[in-house]
């Protein structure tokens, strides 16, 4: 039986609204790297392939008093400092970071996320997004968000410049030979020169070749020119189905694209995002789901509705169906997380039934640790997933119970190794280590290789 | 007796051009996380103020030849993640990392920094520069570096759109008011509007205003156009002279610039740099610095100073004057470096001689630990240093002797606390907790507050 890939979403008190409401939670957890290093050992002790942080490069500037009351991303760590703090503190988990191709130079990701690879000796994972608001644009001199459209192209050519700095050097490119006094074989070093539509870079990067290689890659768009990027480069994709049938639709539809890509489907694993409660019984687990759910002021429903909706709902009655015509002709943030919206009022539901059950797509699985494991094991053994991102709606309770109740049950059906096999990412997910792509075309023919 | 500041400048295998060929160095020092680590502890056992990286976002592409027998730069860690590492592992030291502000955006520079300031309590600094080589220039879509005083220009609106994001929350913002359901006050959320030549960004930080109000300002520009922003700007200043008059006369005139633009002497110090050699006699010291220079290959020697005089000198004999006529006109790297080096052919040195003595404006001391004690007191005595930004020529060896020989000896003089009298890098320093500019002129008028 295949294992299934682990991995879990970290953001502060935890993945429900309103978590940070609940007294079992640390208010401050999102800028607490001691409640972070305690949550990483704590998934390494679970045997997770990867610790995740989601990121936007913004806070929200308006409707501050509905933020107020739920703060994403109002106050958080940068991801990729927060994960090289964690590196030090652990030895196997993957440390996987999102950074957005809108908002940074190509360069400067480079670096920084090879950086993380060295530092924790191969278990460095790159989220690539093109972010979807428009106060990220704001922080770097747009008035909005460009088209959805543009921001995947200038994202395809991102991680082309990215991957391709990533293989400057070959492996054995620093031979450190005291006795010829060269540190480097300058036949090693290759030069990218780069002319695209929206960027220009002529040169190498500072640092070695990783140890995995390249740090691994992960995407999770779900629109239709999110999915060929996936099929294009990623080698874990995130998704967001709630059902098996969905799900597995999804993975078909998304590992078939990959052969026109010139890729093999086991080259990309897919990990069905899973919120999940956990209780000792069905009923408990549903009484603390229900508890939480009743915890959502109707502000931050409707806003969080309007934010993904990309229309200003606010002046809507909670109790009755949301007219048709407010649903906007196009959207241009998460595409996915708004047709979701829309279908649920095509359905006639109420503003409030739409915020009450809107998990952007996800849907919590409420039940005792063993219906968790069926439910897992059916989506793996049904086509559906090669593994789950899982979130957990209090921290650190909920991913202490799956450790502790969850995670056993797994690895007696063989669903989860007993102990790591491997000290980087892609030895965990079974990933390839890429070859360098100047090491392998210099038997064929060489390419741009630096001038002495 | 005042204590002086001590930083140390760490850079691999030492600061010397052949360090990494001495076999006490490990040759791959430079991405070693593990040596970074026992450096900073060594550093903390030492009671350093400061822990610092230099940085240039490039690797060296042409001219291999030479570049391979001294590869500075060409394979390091990114150094705010590699900082945030070794934040896991200390717990006083200050943290100082460089950034270019030609080649990054203000808002993600805000976020890295103040994420280091959170996750290491306190600790972090920046060290702002404008870069100074084209291979950085060719990495961003330029070909060549800009003028440098359209960097300076460029560099004082990013440190103000920085300084400004560092301010978005109030100190008190996060009240996590559970009762009431308010995560904060969006009353202490202020936004951001700046249209400026550079940069336009309208929002705020996603992170809390940071444990010392900002991370610490270092610039350690020499130029006239420099000093002017180092005087309007910065708080730590690392110097380059090589003799106490020098040194004195940069002292005063930094600080003699500051009134004008209201900041008191005392909110920054003032650090020389300061490489030192350390022997059991003079003559043992004198003997090992002169072993190192003898290893300095006359490739390197010669295509350091090219690169520093901003011409070729390939061509030229090695043990005759250089001529005049090759001094260009004009420089745009490192204004210092170019004046120095073109002094010392106006001297009439020849172009062994010049590369044999040249350090960028520094000089090594050779000495007992007494005689280097001695001559660090007379400087500090003498006025013309708060402390040293000292470098070590052979790693870890120069800094554990200095740990072992000198400091002791610095402390039985009163010149170095004996042990950390505060968490911060600010505490350490002497400086002040800059108030957030919107709390406080709040008593007086509101300035640009958030709208609901
Ligand atoms: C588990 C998971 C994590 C995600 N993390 C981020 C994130 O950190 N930042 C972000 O901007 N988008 C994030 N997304 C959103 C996706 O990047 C993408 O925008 C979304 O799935 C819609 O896809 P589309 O843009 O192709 O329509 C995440 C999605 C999922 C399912
Ligand atoms: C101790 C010390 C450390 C420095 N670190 C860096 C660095 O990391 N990156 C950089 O580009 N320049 C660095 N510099 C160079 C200065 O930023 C500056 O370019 C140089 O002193 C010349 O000043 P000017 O540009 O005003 O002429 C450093 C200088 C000193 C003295």
């Amino acid at each position: 039986m295949t294992k299934m890939a682990l991995a879990v979403l970290i953001q502060g008190t935890g993945a429900h609204p309103a978590s940070w409401l609940q007294t079992e939670t640390a208010a401050d957890a999102s800028t607490d790297i001691d409640y972070y290093k305690a949550a990483a050992q704590l998934a390494e002790r679970g045997r997770f392939d990867l610790f995740f942080i989601a990121d936007t490069p913004a806070a929200r500037t308006d409707n501050l008093h509905a933020w107020s009351r739920f703060p994403m991303f109002m106050n958080v760590f940068e991801p990729v400092t927060l994960l090289s703090a964690v590196a030090s503190v652990t030895s196997h988990i993957g440390l996987g970071a999102t950074a957005s191709t809108s908002f940074y130079e190509p360069y400067n990701v480079a670096r920084l996320f090879a950086s993380l690879d060295h530092l924790s000796h191969g278990r460095a994972a790159w989220n690539v997004v093109t972010s979807a608001n428009d106060y990220a644009a704001r922080n770097f001199g747009l008035d909005r968000l460009p088209p959805h459209g543009e921001r995947y192209e200038r994202a395809r050519e991102f991680v082309s410049v990215v991957q391709a700095l990533w293989d400057s050097w070959e492996d054995d490119a620093f031979i450190q030979d005291r006795e010829s006094g060269r540190n480097f074989d300058p036949a090693k070093l290759h030069v990218l020169d780069h002319h695209g539509r929206y960027f220009k870079v002529h040169g190498a990067l500072n640092i070695a070749r990783t140890p995995q290689g390249q740090p691994v890659i992960i995407q999770a768009g779900a629109s239709n020119t999110g999915k060929d990027f996936a099929a294009a480069t990623a080698e874990v994709v995130f998704a967001s189905d709630s059902g098996v049938a969905e799900g597995r639709a999804f993975y078909q539809d998304l590992k078939g694209r990959m052969a026109k890509f010139g890729r093999e489907p086991d080259d990309l694993k897919v990990l069905a995002g899973l919120p999940v409660v956990i209780g000792t019984s069905a009923q408990e687990a549903e009484d603390k789901y229900q508890a939480l759910q009743s915890l959502i002021h109707p502000d931050v429903g409707r806003m969080r509705l309007s934010n993904d909706l990309e229309v200003d709902l606010s002046d809507l009655p909670l109790d009755e169906p949301v007219p048709l015509d407010r649903i906007p002709a196009t959207s241009n943030f998460h595409q996915t997380y708004f047709a979701n919206i829309a279908g649920m009022i095509r359905r006639g539901m109420t503003l409030r039934q739409i915020y009450m059950s809107y998990e952007r797509g996800l849907e919590t699985v409420r039940g005792t640790p063993i219906q968790i494991a069926d439910r897992m094991e059916e989506w793996v053994a049904g086509g559906a997933a090669d593994g789950f991102m899982m979130l957990f709606h209090t921290m650190p309770g909920g991913l202490r119970d799956f450790v502790e109740l969850v995670v056993p049950e797994l690895q007696r059906r063989g669903l989860m190794r007993a102990d790591y096999e491997a000290r980087t990412l892609r030895g965990h997910l079974g990933l390839k280590r890429p070859p360098n792509r100047y090491a392998q075309a210099a038997e064929v023919a060489p390419i741009a290789a630096a001038a002495e």
